[in-house]
């Protein structure tokens, strides 16, 4: 069976029952398990994760967005997450048995669907984008909802589907297909934030550091340490024990240390054993060596 | 849900027909789901490995077990393996959402029911032991189906369950609780066997070793290289990184490295993930945050 997970972001994250009534419209969908929702007040926005198969996902998705344009007004909203749209962004994320170009496709088709059925223009970006400079979210969101009419006139910022003007109630969503973000953190035995930062920018491709990953240095006040905080946006590219190692031998630099690292939540299991295969050695493992990963073959 | 998973052994490793006929009753029972099963025919010995709850294990067993004394028969068995019964062993090993000490209720369950309902001597050994001089099969299965009927007179081999003498078509059957047997092998770069030997026995617990590591040092002749091949029959107790670091410990004292490891057959997500915080690191990692381990909660 395929598995396919979905990160709807939602313009609300004051009334949660709002949120609710869009969690309960995607859950109705059969084969479709929302595995978490949470609403930030600050942002004004909240994150819907679910899962589901090739079929159920797409479905899933419009129903949230559906249900999104009924119950919430860009025009009345503010917070301060950048964001375009009532259902801002809805990215496709391959999990199992599916790749990133079926992902692309479920894309294309939810973003045709929402802008035939629900008159609300859609962006592709990241994996899904039809051209290079969509590709970055930060740069098709840019101007957010309130410079989106402005923005849609220039050729070069019509949607891909949908009309080509903004929707003065939902303004606009955009849809990709990407890779899983893992964020993942590196704690380092001492307070000099400066030691952090720097180790960050050499971990960074820009930096002349890694592919895939994004860094900061973060102070860990109520420890007293500081640590490289990443987001790893392509595990299969630049695996975690890559940065976990480079950033142990930059740390040398500087005298210090790795003293721990954390994953925020979910992982995929994928990216967790293919770190212990480096650490180990081992040869030639299956995942379907994994009991767990038995007991719910189809 | 709980999973406990039951690894069967038969005393039929040759007629396939048979087997199949024993997996088919296993099967039968609703919630168990049969992983793999496999003969071996110099042993003339079949092993089974399925998974169900806990009310649906002990269903399975004993539709195995009583398939089983209806269609072998130990008078006319031979083979290398030692065995004392149609139904030779079967252990429960606890997975998911359950304790060994359910485990050993199961086992408990079973053994009487197989007593009373099969007329078999139960003899329950590991974790299920009645008494410390039972808790090592090899110990328990001395003398095998053809020693039977003379051991059992001594009142130490009175049987847990069932009658006081063997079953002459069925023998006897032992029935246990344990952890888990993860089968791991770490590589040499070197094809000197000796020190493959030394190594195996510096990490046994008997030559001052690990606990819960069985090893023996083994050539692998066509890559021209040894290796240190393991039982780790409690991945909790002693983890496979411990075994895998006091390898490359001491195989410094012999001027060789490791070259790599390897997993042989079902592992448990657990033992992997454990050690993956041991080479990583991570803190107060929650194995619920593994995506995969969310799809099917209930």
């Amino acid at each position: 069976m395929s598995i396919i997970q979905c990160v709807p972001n939602f313009s609300e994250g004051k009334d949660e029952s709002i949120i609710k009534e869009i969690v309960t419209a995607i859950s109705s969908v059969e084969g479709v398990k929302v595995l978490d929702y949470s609403l930030d007040a600050d942002h004004n926005r909240s994150v819907v994760t679910f899962v589901g198969s090739k079929d159920s996902v797409l479905e899933g998705a419009f129903n949230g967005a559906k249900k999104a344009s009924e119950l919430i007004d860009m025009t009345k909203h503010s917070g301060e997450h950048p964001r375009m749209g009532a259902t801002d962004v809805i990215p496709f994320i391959p999990i199992k048995n599916v790749t990133m170009e079926e992902c692309v496709q479920i894309a294309e088709s939810l973003g045709k669907k929402i802008g035939n059925e629900l008159d609300i223009p859609v962006f592709l970006y990241e994996n899904a984008a039809s051209a290079s400079h969509r590709k970055n979210l930060a740069k098709v969101r840019k101007g957010e909802y309130e410079g989106l009419e402005e923005k849609m006139q220039q050729s070069k910022w019509q949607p891909d589907f949908g009309p080509q003007k903004p929707n003065l109630k939902s303004g606009a969503t955009a849809v990709s297909a990407r890779m899983p973000l893992i964020a993942f953190n590196v704690n380092l035995n001492t307070n000099d934030l400066s030691i952090a930062k720097k180790i960050a920018k050499n971990v960074r491709l820009g930096g002349g550091g890694l592919h895939s990953v994004k860094a900061m240095g973060v102070e860990l006040k109520e420890r007293n340490i500081v640590q490289v905080s990443m987001n790893m946006v392509n595990f299969k590219k630049t695996p975690l024990y890559r940065a976990v190692e480079l950033i142990r031998a930059e740390a040398k630099r500087y005298g210090v240390s790795v003293v721990g690292t954390e994953v925020i939540g979910l992982v995929p299991q994928e990216a967790l054993i293919d770190s212990l295969e480096y650490y180990m050695g081992i040869e030639e493992f299956k995942h379907d060596q994994i009991l767990e990963n038995r007991l719910y073959q189809d």
